[in-house]
C-alpha cells in the first residue's frame, strides 16, 4: 500500500468514483476511471436519471477534504425548507431548522460532476476513459472486462485494486451475485412508488415562476408532487406515484387528457405554469425506487464497492449522493491509519461505514412517509413548529432528526437514527398528550422545560430500547 | 381455472413439488412435473442435502390433507425432546412439550419423497420427467427452457401455468431476478456459519448407539453439533460452524488430526461413537446455510414460486419442509375459493401466506442463538422448566413458542412468532427478577398465578407494541 505507483481501477466517474479518484490522486496513487458514458462535458447527458440532487452538510464535508467547498458554492441554490401546497393553491413554509445558517442546497448532477473531472484530471497519474462499459469483474484475478463502446471491441484491464463506483446496476456487485462460491448477502427492495421527472421552466427574463429559495411540495398522501429550483431559473419537478394502486397512477395514467385531469384535481397551481406537462410525461421514463443493501463490499483485498454500488437508498431523505461523498470520507480516514494492506483497509472500512449506510437506507423509507403524508398532518406540524422554536432558542442543545441526520455532519447516520427516532417519539407524545403546549405561546422558561422534558424522555426511551434488545 | 384439462407444468419433484402434483392431481388438474435430478426411486442420491429432516404438526396437516398420515407414520422416528451433551459427555434431556402426545418426528427425505412420487403417479393426468434441468422461464410466454441431461439437448415446454417448486436455487427466481423491466424485491442473507453432515452407524446388531427417541446436541455458544435419529439405527450428525471465525472453524480444519482434536475438545462423547469422522469430514461438502426472501412470488396468472424456491430458511426451527408443505394446503384453502382465474389465486395466496413464511424465516434465526447458546444458560433452562410444567399442568391453557410454531398447526406463524415473542420476554422477566420462583417447587395454586401473571404481562407488552409500531 505504500508503494503509490500501485494501479487503482476504477469503475464509473460519476459523482463518487470521481470524488474517489481525485481524492487517491491527491494521495499520490495512480488511478485509472473507466466510465460507459461519454464524457458529460462535452455530450449531452442522457435522461432518467435525476438532473439535480439536494447537497448538505456531509456531501459539504468531503468538499472541504478535496478543497473545493469554495467552488462548489457558485453552483449551489440554497434551500431553507419545504414550501408545501395544498390543494387549493395555499402554500405554507415548514423550515428545514431555526438555525439560519442551516440549509441544504440544490444542486445540477452536471455541474458537479464536471467540476470533480475537471479537478482529478489535473493530477498527471488521474487518468479517464470514457464509452467503455464494464461488463464483469474477475474478483480472484483483479481483472475487469470492459467492452469499448467505439470500437465495439471488448478488452481487460488488469489491475492492483479495483474499486467499483458504479451505481445502483454496478457490475462489480452484479460478479458478486453471480458467483456460486461466495457467501454474499444481497437485498433489493422495490417500493410500489415509481418517479418521473418534469419541470418548470422559467419565464421569458428568465424568472423563477414559483419561490426560488425552497423544496417545493405537493403532499398528497398517496403520491406527492416536489420541485426542486435549478440555477438557470428553472425547477425540476418529480412525480412519486403509485404504478397501479389508487385512482390515479402510472399505469393508468395514458392519454394526455387523464394526466391534466390529475394535474388539475390534485397539482392546479403547479399545472399552471406547466405548460409542458402532457409532452414531458410521455416523453420522460417513469423509473423504480428501491433500496439495495449487500454484504460483504470487498473480496479480500482485490475489490471494493463504494456509493450506490455498495448501498443504493430511495431519494426521500437527500441524503444518496451525501451518503456516497461520506463513503469517501470515510475511506480517507481508514486510509490515514495505515494498515499495512488494501484487505484490511477495506474490512476496516465496511466494519465503521456498513452500519451507517444501512441506517440511511432506513432513514430515507421512513422520510416517504413524512413527505406525502406527515407534513400534513396536525401534530406533526405542532412538532416542527416546537422543534424549530427550540432550535432557535437552544441552538447549541436541541437538535431535530433532521438537523442531526442533514446538519450534524460529524454524527454517524446510525447515532442520528437511533437518537432522533427516540427523540421523534418523545416529542410526539408530549404534544399528543398535552404536557407540552404551543398554545398559548410558551415563554422562554416553558421552552427550557419542554427541553429538559424532551431530553429525559428520549433518554428514558433509548434505555428501555437497549434493555430489549438484550438477549431474549 | 374451471377448465381441469389445463396444463401446469411444476418445476421439481422435490418435497414439496410432488406434493404439490399429488394434491392438483386430486383436485383433477393435467400436471408435469420436470425434474433435474434422475428419479430418486431408483438411483442412489446425491450427497449434499440433508438426509434426514424434522417432520411436525404442519407438515402432518398436509398429509392429512392428501390422505397419507397413516403412511407417514411409518417413516417417522419420534423425537420426544433435546437431549443436551456438555463437554464431559453428561446428557440432559428437555422435552418439546410438557403435553404427551406432542413430539417432532426424524423423517428421510428419499423415503417421503418416494411415497409422495409414488402416490402422485397413480393418477394418470400427473407425469415425471426426471434428468431434465430448468435453466430459465419466460413467464411472459409461460414456457419453460429445459435441458435433457440424457441426450443433452434442450427443449422448450409450454404451459397454462407453471409453479416453481425447485428450491433455493430455483431457476424461475433467477428468472424474475435477471429480468430489468419487472420489479422485484430478494434478499439472500447468508451466515458466518456453514454445515457439514456426518453420521453414526449403528452396531453390529443394528442397534442405535446413542439415545433413540431424541434430537441430540452438543452446544458450545459459537457452534454446535446435533444428531437425528434414522429408522436403520444409524444417526445423522450436523457440524454448524463458522467459516473463518473462532478457535477452530471451516477454513482451518485441514488435516484429519485438527478434526479429531476438535472433537476430542468439544464433543468427546461423540467422537466415541463415531470412528469414521475424519474420512468423512474430508468426503463431504460444507454447505452455507442463508435465508431466501423475495417478492411477488407470482407474474400475472403465470407463473408461481412456491416452497424452498420463494422462502428459504436456516434449519433450526426444522420448519423448512413443514412450511413447504403448509404452503401446499394454504393454495388449496385459496383453490376452495373459486377466485375465478389463476392470477386472482396467486395474488390471494401471497397476500395470505407471506407474512407467515416471513416470520417463521426470523424464528428459524432465533433459534439458531436459542440451540447453540441459550439451552446452556439457567435461566433459560428455568424458563424451559417452567413451561413444562405449565403445560402439564395446564394442557389447554399454555402453549411455549415453540409448542405454538411447531404444535399449533391452525395458529399462522406470524401469530406464533408474535404472541411466542411476547411470551418468552414475559417469562424470562418474571423469572429474573424473582417473580416466579421454582424452588421450593410451585404448587398447582402457584402455578396458576404464574400462568394468569404470564398472560397479563404478555399481553401487556403486545399492547405496548401495538402502540409503538403505530405511526411516528
Amino acid at each position: 500500500m505504500k508503494n503509490k505507483q500501485q494501479n487503482i481501477l476504477i469503475i464509473g466517474a460519476g459523482l463518487c468514483g470521481t470524488l474517489l479518484a481525485l481524492r487517491l490522486g491527491q494521495r499520490g496513487y495512480k488511478v485509472s476511471v473507466y466510465e460507459k458514458r461519454p464524457d458529460l462535458r462535452t455530450t449531452e447527458m442522457a435522461s432518467g436519471r435525476s438532473i439535480n440532487l439536494a447537497f448538505s452538510d456531509r456531501g459539504n464535508k468531503a468538499m472541504k477534504l478535496v478543497g473545493l467547498e469554495e467552488q462548489v458554492k457558485g453552483l449551489c441554490v440554497p434551500m431553507h425548507g419545504r414550501l408545501i401546497h395544498d390543494k387549493n393553491g395555499d402554500t405554507v413554509q415548514s423550515n428545514y431548522s431555526g438555525r439560519k445558517e442551516e440549509h441544504i442546497n440544490s444542486i445540477s448532477r452536471n455541474d458537479l460532476n464536471a467540476l470533480l473531472l475537471n479537478e482529478a484530471e489535473k493530477h498527471a497519474h488521474v487518468n479517464f476513459y470514457f464509452n467503455r462499459t464494464c461488463k464483469s469483474v474477475n474478483f480472484e484475478q483483479t481483472t475487469a472486462l470492459f467492452h469499448d463502446e467505439g470500437s465495439q471491441k471488448d478488452f481487460i484491464e488488469d489491475a492492483d485494486v479495483i474499486i467499483a463506483a458504479d451505481g445502483v446496476g454496478s457490475s462489480l456487485r452484479r460478479s458478486y451475485f453471480l458467483d456460486r462460491d461466495f457467501l454474499f448477502s444481497f437485498s433489493q427492495d422495490y417500493l410500489t412508488h415509481g418517479y418521473k421527472e418534469l419541470s418548470i421552466l422559467p419565464n421569458e427574463n428568465g424568472d423563477y415562476l414559483a419561490k426560488k429559495n425552497a423544496l417545493h411540495i405537493w403532499p398528497r398522501k398517496d403520491f406527492m408532487l416536489i420541485a426542486l429550483p435549478n440555477l438557470d431559473g428553472s425547477f425540476t419537478v418529480t412525480l412519486f406515484l403509485s404504478y397501479d394502486g389508487g385512482l390515479y397512477n402510472f399505469n393508468n395514467l395514458t392519454t394526455e387528457e387523464k394526466v391534466v385531469e390529475f394535474f388539475k384535481t390534485e397539482f392546479p397551481d403547479a399545472l399552471l405554469i406547466m405548460p409542458n406537462l402532457a409532452a414531458e410525461f410521455f416523453k420522460n421514463p417513469t423509473s423504480p425506487l428501491g433500496t439495495i443493501k449487500c454484504s460483504p463490499w470487498h473480496y479480500k483485498g482485490n475489490t471494493l464497492l463504494i456509493g450506490d454500488a455498495a448501498h443504493a437508498i430511495v431519494p426521500f431523505y437527500g441524503q444518496g449522493m451525501n451518503a456516497a461523498f461520506e463513503d469517501v470520507v470515510v475511506l480517507d480516514t481508514i486510509l490515514d491509519m495505515n494498515l499495512g494492506s488494501w484487505e484490511a483497509t477495506f474490512k476496516a472500512y465496511q466494519k465503521k461505514r456498513k452500519i451507517d449506510t444501512d441506517a440511511i437506507a432506513d432513514l430515507a423509507m421512513d422520510n416517504f412517509q413524512e413527505m406525502k403524508e406527515h407534513v400534513i398532518d396536525p401534530i406533526f406540524q405542532q412538532k416542527r413548529k416546537l422543534e424549530l422554536l427550540l432550535e432557535k432558542t437552544f441552538p447549541a442543545h436541541y437538535h431535530s432528526k433532521y438537523a442531526m441526520v442533514t446538519f450534524t455532519e460529524d454524527l454517524d447516520y446510525h447515532v442520528a437514527m437511533l437518537r432522533g427516532r427516540a427523540q421523534d417519539r418523545a416529542v410526539l407524545t408530549l404534544l399528543s398528550n398535552g404536557t407540552i403546549k404551543l398554545n398559548p405561546k410558551p415563554t422562554k422558561e416553558d421552552l427550557q422545560k419542554f427541553l429538559e422534558q424532551i431530553k429525559h424522555d428520549t433518554n428514558q426511551i433509548l434505555e428501555n430500547q437497549r434493555h430489549a434488545s438484550l438477549k431474549y
